[in-house]
């Protein structure tokens, strides 16, 4: 374990996109400097960081000079390609681990892992196929989803399956990319924990956060969440239990399925996560500044929640409800000075605080 | 009145400290860029800033620069040489306006304006030679403080005089500079009020905080101050009569003296304020992005208070305590990012929520 790391010291994040931006914001809040590798030359998060390296993730010389230009390295979403880690690791911490990696940037590992923890998931199978998914609808059943293995986010990458006939355009979908066969699972409906563990061993969860999907990608957030008080302590439990499986180092974010027969973790991400964005105005410290103190090595926040709070991606052209949400005294606006709207992009998120906790 | 600034413009920020630094914060909330001009190659706001300008104020060609880079300007203290504004002025719109420069950048012009509104100040007489301080004294009385009118800063340019010996040194301190003799006030504590207004004449105010100096620098800000509801609303309303005569834009922080007689104004500052400073976690909107939205022409934040707070500077050697506050659930730290501690240097500041408000 290292020392924690002193005010003034750089902290290198992979990813420039809106995660990276508020991460960079609060790693300013601790006296930290940040410097983003991100390809894109023009990044939400390079407004607000020290020092952008724009170049790509491959571009051997570029790693190392970002490497060199900070004490610790930590990043906004988990496809980093393995070479690039290899590089980094060699020369300065990264947090999270190797591990949470290798587990997270792959939906069959993942699952596996889960269930080698004593935790439920939905049923699966591998499928790389025609055969394989013959077996797994036969042995799992329908309706189902089809995911690539690797590199899915926000609903891309997935394919519902309702019946045998959807088998083979779904398999196509894939485009040969190895994939997993994701049975049914009936919730009621799906909560998320953040949680951060720090090098010490410490965690800290906030509250879990109730999520509404559409299309794939996240809407609402809202805290508190509808949950027994049994099924709370529930859900931090098993967060805990995982990063401290995983001897993880910084924020995860965890979603869970709530079902009649307890709580299946549909997945996890190494990172800050979108449903953790309501701890900027219901949290002393959000998942953030969370994220930073552990990568840091500093004592984590409590994670207490001060407010209830509704959050709300704006997605596209929600954006044109930007002044309404401005003059509601009850709102706090956080966009990410993407330059150019676009259906389905997240231009930014609202935090609408309900009352006091 | 202009349009309201849209979402990806750029800030021009003067001065590139602290204060510079956490406005830059905000307005990254609201999806905005921010360029700093400071002559300091290395400054807290160019950590966090897209863009940063290294000249002296002097510099007309790096004015200009400045000035078409950003689509506004404002600024994080009052003492910008005339002759920068005189080049800005013609270039991009400049918040808050000249009239609230040319008031608070001199200290007998700030107390005249203050009475010519029907407020109180502590009683005054401009000095320029040995002949006026004797006036001053015979008219105003003992103790007294003689302060240069302009460039006066946590407490420096300032000298007590507790008896007619004091004169000739206070004078000399003064070094020929043009000089203010402050009478004493008899005040049972000090509290300040921030307030806003934007373009459209709406005004806000965040709850008055007390305030503990020491050695002429802000040591503490509490929240709620020890206030009357009638003081309470008078506190709110001579700060809101300040702006309007001033047809301000922008956040004021107003010092007022709480007094057997009433409120006295101390001074007003405009600009954000350390003072302020607790709205970071006491409220949604806090003084920074209120600042932040008045200058770019949008609605004003509530400035409702959820937590009661007390902020405390971390000046010098303060910051050896950083590892204690970090552990402290209560406890938000905000640091400068500032390399060398020097004694009564400003590094940061903690915010300690004490309860809901």
């Amino acid at each position: 374990m290292t020392d924690p790391l002193r005010t003034g010291a750089t902290i290198g994040i992979l990813g420039g996109g809106q995660l990276g931006r508020m991460l960079s914001v609060a790693a300013s809040r601790l006296g930290f400097r940040t410097c983003i590798f991100e390809p894109g030359a023009d990044c939400p998060a390079a407004h607000v960081a020290d020092r952008h390296i724009a170049a790509p993730y491959e571009d051997e010389g570029a790693l190392r000079i970002f490497a060199q230009a900070c004490d610790v390295i930590t990043y906004e979403f988990e496809n980093i390609p393995t070479s690039a880690l290899d590089i980094l690791e060699t020369l300065r911490p990264v947090y999270p681990g190797r591990q949470a990696l290798r587990v997270s940037q792959d939906r069959l590992v993942e699952k596996a892992f889960l269930n080698d923890l004593g935790l439920k998931t939905a049923p699966f199978a591998a499928v790389d196929d025609g055969v394989d998914i013959t077996e797994a609808m036969a042995e799992i059943g329908l309706p189902a989803i089809l995911k690539t293995r690797r590199f899915g986010y926000d609903g891309k990458g997935q394919v519902r399956l309702k019946g045998p006939n959807d088998a083979e355009a779904a398999l196509a979908d894939m485009g040969g990319a190895p994939a997993i066969y994701e049975g049914f699972v009936d919730f009621t409906h799906e909560v998320s924990v953040i949680a951060a563990r720090n090098a010490a061993g410490d965690v800290a969860a906030f509250d879990p956060g109730q999520n509404v999907h559409k299309d794939g990608i996240l809407r609402t957030t809202t805290v508190p969440a509808r949950l027994s008080p049994a099924q709370r302590s529930d859900a931090v439990l098993l967060a805990a239990q995982i990063l401290n499986k995983l001897d993880y180092v910084g924020v995860m974010g965890v979603e869970l399925f709530v079902t009649a027969e307890g709580l299946i973790v549909n997945e996890i991400a190494p990172r800050v996560h979108n449903s953790g964005h309501w701890t900027q105005n219901g949290c002393t410290v959000d998942q953030f500044e969370q994220h930073i103190r552990a990568v840091a090595g500093w004592p984590l926040g409590d994670g207490k929640r001060h407010s209830n709070v509704v959050m709300e991606n704006l997605i596209g052209d929600d954006m044109d409800r930007v002044p309404d949400l401005a003059r509601d005294g009850a709102c706090a606006l956080h966009l990410y000075g993407k330059a150019e709207v676009k259906p389905g992009r997240k231009m930014g998120h609202v935090n609408r605080v309900t009352g006091p906790a």
